[in-house]
């Protein structure tokens, strides 16, 4: 044990999620004293220089990791994905070009529960026939060219299924990425706009990333509440009011690290290589199983149930996992069962220790 | 020089500000391991059992510090007062019953031109005649008592005005209190309901406390974006969506720390120390002056001039503070001149070297 020993749980929480720990590091030696400031990070004044660099850091580090072409605005806002599901058709929404939306799962349906406040929708595909266990072909859908946009719901953190590749479309096409922003390079030309919140790939709960091809911003109406209105965070930078400073800092520090160490690709590599590490335990383990169409299972958030569902069986899982370090393994409540999520921060030692505890469960019976 | 001195500066900023050290410490011992979890707090999940009594705790401390009734709902919410600006009156205004709004400066105009997208008002009474450099006489003004609510900004950030006394209303009153929440007590029954950004007298930018008579959220319609109906936050306990659970995390600190110093007479008591001092020294300075009406001087935003508005001399002024450790004294741009926040979190230490700095400044010339 040396003095920078640090007691970690293997953290599979759906969100707010694990952090890398030379991020949690760094933020910590400069809690107090940020780069000799004698303020915090918390403490800057959001129009000082430094700060400006701070959110400087965050944006340059979204585009660069994801190519983000110049005409379009990287912003910083709140109120998570819950507050963009109704944000989106407030702006975007255009009277008699209904909204085309596919229905992958319990975001989607939030997103169009919102999206039916203020717009018209058709729902062009449905994977709900099957209890949301697969992704429906987007081929065989037959979308509007003229619809205001596409909407699709990128992971679907609760069934633990996502799109391989996107719809291509000829209205825009806007993607929730919560769960899986930063996870896989993007040809983000594809997209009218990408939104995700902070807490599962990218940092802390409290920042909300929009990534938005700029002239749709354009749509919105004057007389919709300012705040409400991407155009203003875009002409002002994430900067109209006072944004979650810290939350950006930790982004800041997310996207380097995730750029020193190898930037998408690396992710890719790892995301890829760490989701066939636990599949491949569950598969094998004679008690547990995917639900969900092998093609179609996601690469962040790992569902699994007892083959039996057996709930008690699933609940001892749960406990015995955490008393051996594991946290987070409960499936989410509306779906019940098991999920591990394993985004961009998720430690080797963590999957490792995972798979093998599967194997041993199993075993054991 | 023990191995615990911290370099800090003395932070005037107007918000995000000053936080108490011994908060930010606690914050920095915790930050890879939050009470033996092996995790951060911004690693939690936010329905764990971990991080409900973090929040309890913030809610609980606001309670306790403000003496709130049960009848009354304490939320976190997102977005900041510019967002409270446009949720108000969607929330609480009845159609044929004008809100009455006094405008006593920058914020509380921002206030009004939200306001006018989806509500009618009156202004009863406003100090723009003046340069907002008083608080009009509230007992002048004709109120309705059937208006939907009346609004009031209690402290004025950038002119540097305060409300001694709040309006005696039939109506419900509403007052934005982002820059002097728990800086003196309150009979919470009076006010329909209190809302403040975090960033200056109780945490870090990104979580906005709002205090609400629960049965005024019953006011807005359903068809309202669900994330805007006050409702969905008083039933969901702040927890509809994944709220800012590491801003959520130092209020609770911040709240805690008001409590084991005394509680809100402590925060009373010394605020109007330290607002005398700085007055006193500019008062006394022979260079400076505070350009608002001695009875509304804010005790938060401390403002004030050079004599004869010499803008080079200010800037030197600023320049020479910063040098000698003291930041954020320039005025707010839209107002100019220079100004001194001291809330909550500022330190004695911190005004007794401005106090010095502007005699020994003025002497010099």
């Amino acid at each position: 044990m040396t003095p920078t020993t640090v007691r970690r749980a293997h953290n599979f929480n759906a969100g707010p999620a694990a952090l890398p720990l030379s991020v949690l590091q760094t933020a910590q030696a400069e809690l107090t004293d940020f780069k000799g400031s004698g303020m915090s990070v918390m403490e800057l004044s959001h129009r000082s220089k430094l700060f400006e660099s701070v959110l400087d850091d965050a944006e340059q580090g979204v585009r660069k990791l994801l190519k983000i072409p110049d005409d379009y605005a990287v912003l910083f806002l709140q109120g998570g994905a819950s507050l963009q599901f109704s944000m989106i058709p407030i702006n975007l929404y255009q009277v008699g070009n209904p909204v085309d939306v596919y229905n992958t799962g319990v975001w989607s349906k939030k997103a169009i529960s919102e999206l039916k406040k203020s717009a018209e929708y058709r729902v062009v595909a449905s994977s709900e026939d099957q209890n949301f266990n697969y992704i429906p072909d987007w081929k065989s859908a037959e979308l509007n060219p003229t619809a205001s946009y596409v909407h699709v719901t990128s992971n679907n953190t609760i069934y633990g299924t996502q799109w391989r590749e996107f719809p291509i479309t000829q209205a825009p096409l806007v993607v929730d990425m919560s769960s899986d922003i930063l996870s896989r390079p993007l040809d983000i030309s594809r997209f009218g706009m990408i939104y995700a919140g902070a807490q599962k790939n990218i940092g802390p709960s409290g920042v909300t990333l929009v990534i938005m091809k700029k002239d749709l911003a354009e749509r919105c109406a004057e007389s919709v509440p300012t705040m409400l209105q991407y155009r203003t965070h875009i002409k002002e930078r994430s900067m109209y009011n006072t944004p979650p400073t810290f939350g950006i800092y930790i982004i800041s520090l997310v996207t380097q690290w995730i750029l020193e160490n190898g930037g998408i690709s690396w992710i890719e590599a790892q995301t890829a290589r760490r989701a066939e590490t636990l599949y491949a335990s569950i598969d094998n383990s004679g008690m547990f199983y995917c639900p969900n169409r092998t093609e179609d299972r996601s690469k962040m958030n790992v569902v699994f149930r007892s083959k039996d569902h057996n709930d008690e069986l699933e609940n001892r899982f749960v406990k015995e996992a955490e008393a051996a370090g594991m946290i987070g393994l409960k499936g989410h409540r509306s779906a019940g069962g098991l999920r591990a999520s394993i985004y961009n921060a998720q430690t080797d030692e963590a999957i490792t220790s995972l798979a093998q505890f599967i194997a041993d469960f199993s075993k054991r019976g």
